[in-house]
């Protein structure tokens, strides 16, 4: 497989992105939506900041609260030597302590979306504030992995919106990148990397979802049906987690970009993870009138984290989507490195077909 | 508060029930849907059975598989000196073992719905077979917990549709409780506690849910909206747990019955356990055009488990109900006890608004 990166990779790095205000640290610009919007190509990124001071001794985490009906940010501190019941461990989340990893009491960073331009799908400039803020409503904890799915002239965003009752998704819908319309939470948490198909097929919206239940069952892909995009059922398994002990999506597998048409069916990129967390790329070929019937995947990754920029990081070994173009004979994947910096990889579509295995 | 238990109670019990096939034995009959239908009262109980030859050694568990596109119930045999990653002690459930509660690999035994049929709701006449089995498609470990909300002369049922990727809620329709049409999984798993509004509101029907998120936050309630009963969005968190250790309602929170309107607003029966899962009932009364706003609400319980049958049983200490009638001033609130036998309570209504406080 002819996997090209891009020579300017990592695209857009932490380093690029000016910080929401001054006593905040962006730790990473990542996992972005992806659309073409006129002559350009927009990233909607994913921003992830974290408040400064945090030191060995403390992790200050922002949040957004409701003050008197105005959403604002807040500073909340931990002095880790106070919080023997807590584990700081990972650098993402602090947990509840304990044998078994407990329930994340509060991220270490809040995202916000924001949007990056192009004119060439290299050289991005990144807008010098947020685009789109959390609310305290639905995302206190922040706004996560959006995915772009254009239907006519409107572009709609779907991502993580993450609360302290878990992470939810949202829809938001936007014309131009600078009004954007909120309709509000489309799937119960847990339930992230949703990714919507750009037109209805039997009659039907139909969108990728991956819930996290709780007592039974894996983090693993659904199909879901609707009739607006706003309201969601007719829920199906789709596909779920390998049980071999040795293999690169036996820990979580999701959504990743939207799917796109071909002339031989829908193609679909996501993502999987192995119990160590490290994240690569798959590919499904699903059936035209009926996605939720896999004609044929790729058995063996078509993206691993190997370069350093992906193998270190914010948090390392991951290779994540939200988003693909179609370009000739090349489908081009914005991809989040190491959960802090953008990346791009060109791979023909031939190649991918190629890999594939009939199911 | 004028608890009156009924005299009768248990109303239906396990021997009652004339297992589906003769190698099965009646676990449970408990947790039943409720529904006034000419002049009847309809009961749409959970059966619980579980296969003949469990023993000290053994734990036979059955299970729906499809066979050349033929739904069958198998049994699965575990013996349990084989097996000691697993642990056996809890009568519902085969789960992971380890020093944390792992993953649930089997339940005991499998559910299926079964209609009930009185003149004077204490003496129930009960079908002598399923009425609705399981299908290997949706629910290859039972269905669940049914809820009927009546809306013009179609009943439709929500239940807990419980498959190896998790228990997710399912809709069935009826206009006789002997026609039944699927609409399939309305809400991803893991949600169950699902209690449908008998109306529109503000133009949409409303739906309480209990997502159970894995990483963050616990099991608590959410309100949904729905144009069609089918497809459903909107989610907004309603309440959560109790954070007092001593509390009732501090280990999860549920939909209890099909919320009735009163010339004050919604009155919503409720369940909620505590941390060693003592199932009590509450009661809640929301705003008419916006039943997201809690009006009031009992801070105590209005049921507790207290007598023998409610005390002991499948799984002892528990009161949970699915259903109740508004007959004159009474509230009839028909409940599974120790996740066995239906029972019936009788509350004054008045009693209920008076055990509240504003909120």
């Amino acid at each position: 497989m002819n996997i090209k990166r891009c020579e300017k990779n990592p695209l857009i790095c932490p380093s690029d992105v000016k910080p929401s205000r001054p006593d905040f640290k962006v730790e990473g610009v990542f996992n972005c939506g992806v659309a073409r919007y006129n002559d350009q190509v927009i990233l909607l990124c994913r921003v992830a900041e974290s408040a400064v001071g945090t030191s060995e001794d403390e992790v200050r985490v922002p949040v957004v609260v409701n003050n008197n009906g105005t959403d604002q940010i807040d500073v909340i501190t931990f002095v880790k030597s106070e919080h023997p019941e807590l584990d700081f461990s990972d650098s993402r989340e602090i947990h509840r302590a304990g044998a078994a990893r407990g329930k994340i009491v509060n991220l270490t960073s809040l995202s916000h979306l924001r949007v990056a331009r192009s004119t060439d799908g290299v050289h991005f400039e990144i807008a010098e504030q947020p685009s789109i803020l959390p609310s305290s409503e639905e995302e206190s904890w922040g706004m996560e992995d959006p995915r772009i799915t254009q239907i006519g002239d409107v572009y709609y965003i779907n991502y993580t919106s993450v609360t302290p009752n878990g992470p939810a998704t949202s829809l938001i819908s936007t014309r131009d990148f600078e009004q954007f319309t909120r309709h509000g939470v489309i799937f119960a948490p847990e339930n992230k990397d949703v990714t919507i198909f750009p037109e209805k097929i039997g009659g039907m919206y139909m969108a990728f979802n991956r819930p996290v239940p709780s007592a039974i069952g894996g983090p693993e892909m659904w199909l879901a049906k609707s009739p607006d995009l706003i309201h969601w059922g007719e829920q199906k398994h789709f596909c779920g987690l390998s049980k071999d002990s040795e293999r690169w999506d036996n820990g979580r597998i999701g959504g990743g970009a939207v799917p796109f048409l071909t002339d031989k069916g829908w193609v679909k990129i996501y993502h999987a993870a192995d119990r160590n967390n490290r994240y690569c790329l798959g590919a499904f070929l699903l059936d035209k009138d009926d996605p939720s019937h896999i004609l044929a995947r790729t058995r063996e990754p078509i993206l691993q984290p190997e370069a350093e920029y992906e193998r270190n990081g914010f948090f390392g070994n991951v290779v994540f989507t939200c988003g693909c173009l179609l370009e000739g004979s090349d489908v081009v994947i914005y991809y989040g490195a190491a959960d802090d910096k953008i990346c791009r990889v060109d791979i023909p579509l031939q190649d991918i077909f190629d890999a594939m295995e009939t199911v």
